[in-house]
């Protein structure tokens, strides 16, 4: 038969970017909508956004919003940290998710189990291949949230900082070298350079943490908000920028692009100028930010098992950005100076 | 480290139930988008509806649509019939999504090397458990979709009608003892009653053939509209009616619910009669009905790896639906009699 034939569903071949987790029954739904000043519910649809959370898409007569399922890998006692920067932020000059009240005034409820929040809905697309526009836009909107971030008085420690490295390279151990070969010694070198440098006195405050282009929206080259704040911390506000330069500055084929590099750095100067011990630390900070990137891929890859339909990024790429900046001799390797 | 702890991805805990199958570069989409008359692109989220395609919810200036990219159970030359009977059915009684016409005229476009289409957007949610007022919603909605189809000029076989069940038994083979005991003797036993008893002089038309509580709408009681049209084809129109019967009318412990079947076949028979002859044969119609979805999910069972991300559906729940309505002596059964 060999039209109209029946295909078994094949697992192996459809690689889904991100998938809904939970399901959530519409009797459920409503219920937990009802608590929120939304007017009647008229449709929800699961969406492929964020691999941490299971998000829906409401629309109810008051417009749309996001209903966010906290699933396992967000911390519940977190929450309140990441709900109430989520707010602080949209406060001030930054363009954010805002968590909604319900009628008794809280932002974080329970549906199915799991924590959830409903958040207003941003506009905005995120781009896959930054140019330079959406690099200098990054820019300031990164140090738009640093000085709006200032006052905001709670507290998270960085849970993938440098204290930490050393135990997730050990998680992957020899077979590291399965990734590239003598990888699993080189890290170990990187990382004893890393925990001997890391700088300490730098102005520090709450960073994003894990900015990449998925977790910013441009209507063109406007930049329209950010998202995904659940790596959100305090620790070094160069980290973040650093974090920034290895997202959005390297090109398909590892090359670092100057021009942007450049265009984020500067744009980011113009609104909160960087000190001289940020800018002498630069390099460090973005080799230390691709060896937590590095790592994390790293134990994802090591972990999965053969045939799953869940493909972890290849950690290849933040090996070859950690030598670039290993290499790297002042900003100047990123086309700024100051 | 128990908090903060870096947790790598689980993946056999989380069964995603849907999922998006192609992810759109974001250039890409603008210039399809750029072809339809929709204004700007505001904003683009993969959603998990449909296991058989990849969805996208657009929001541009001109409101809210459905992108769909047609994955490979999708036979492209069947999109003709698809596309042309969801404009046959909305211009008549029926709500469903409407394919939107480019600037040269055209509903079917091609977008990442897959045939895409971009349709009206429907408000409304599924209801996972049915209430009475949905079975009788649904038969009205189904009876009216029958009439609205009749003068539709197309035609596409019914590929998984009686003719093709053997094949799909003889695929499944004695591994199906592994989903109940002596399965595959007892199927082959029924087949036989099906294939020697199937009436072939009733009337047929366009029937939806997948009618399942995912693929209705409803706004409170009232239906809103019906989707996903990817199985219809032209066959017996008691025959959707009997796909219906299985999909709404029992309960999750397998009883079935006469007073759902008695307001689901009522509506229908209010808008559409049923002649003697289809009322005679619904209980062997309805037996075929769960052979199909049976014989589909135990092929899709037996063909899942250990260990897969994506759980296929029980067969189970079919074999015992298939009992019932071999038991079943009239339409007595279902609560209904003329």
């Amino acid at each position: 038969m060999p039209r109209g034939r029946y295909h078994p569903h094949r697992n192996t071949n459809a690689i889904p970017p991100m998938a809904v987790y939970t399901e959530v029954p519409d009797e459920e739904l409503a219920r937990f909508a009802g608590r929120y000043p939304l007017g009647a519910l008229l449709s929800c649809k699961g969406i492929a956004e964020g691999v941490e959370n299971s998000n829906f898409l409401l629309h109810t007569e008051r417009g749309h919003y996001i209903l966010t399922l906290y699933e396992r890998r967000v911390e519940r006692a977190d929450l309140p940290f990441f709900l109430g920067l989520m707010e602080h932020l949209a406060a001030r000059e930054l363009t954010c998710p805002l968590p909604v009240h319900d009628h008794s005034g809280e932002a974080l409820g329970e549906l199915c189990g799991r924590p959830a929040a409903i958040f207003t809905f941003l506009e905005g697309m995120s781009v896959r291949r930054p140019r330079v526009g959406h690099c200098a836009a990054l820019g300031q909107a990164l140090a738009t949230m640093h000085a709006a971030g200032r006052d905001f008085p709670l507290r998270r420690a960085n849970a993938l900082s440098v204290g930490q490295w050393r135990a997730l390279a050990e998680a992957a151990g020899p077979a590291a070298d399965a990734v590239a070969p003598n990888l699993a010694v080189a890290l170990a070198d990187h990382l004893a350079v890393l925990e001997r440098c890391w700088p300490r006195d730098l102005p520090a405050g709450v960073i994003h943490a894990d900015l990449f282009p998925d977790n910013v929206f441009f209507l063109g080259e406007r930049l329209s908000g950010l998202i995904d704040f659940y790596f959100a911390c305090n620790d070094l506000l160069a980290y973040d920028l650093a974090v920034c330069l290895n997202a959005w500055c390297f090109e398909p084929d590892a090359a670092f692009n100057v021009t942007k590099g450049r265009a984020l750095i500067a744009a980011y100067h113009a609104v909160r100028p960087l000190t001289a011990g940020e800018i002498a630390a630069l390099p460090l900070l973005a080799r230390g930010a691709a060896m937590r990137f590095l790592l994390t891929r790293l134990v994802d890859w090591l972990a999965v098992r053969p045939g799953a339909l869940v493909q972890p990024k290849d950690p290849v790429e933040y090996w070859k950005k950690l030598r670039f900046h290993a290499d790297a001799r002042s900003t100047a390797a990123y086309g700024w100076e100051p």
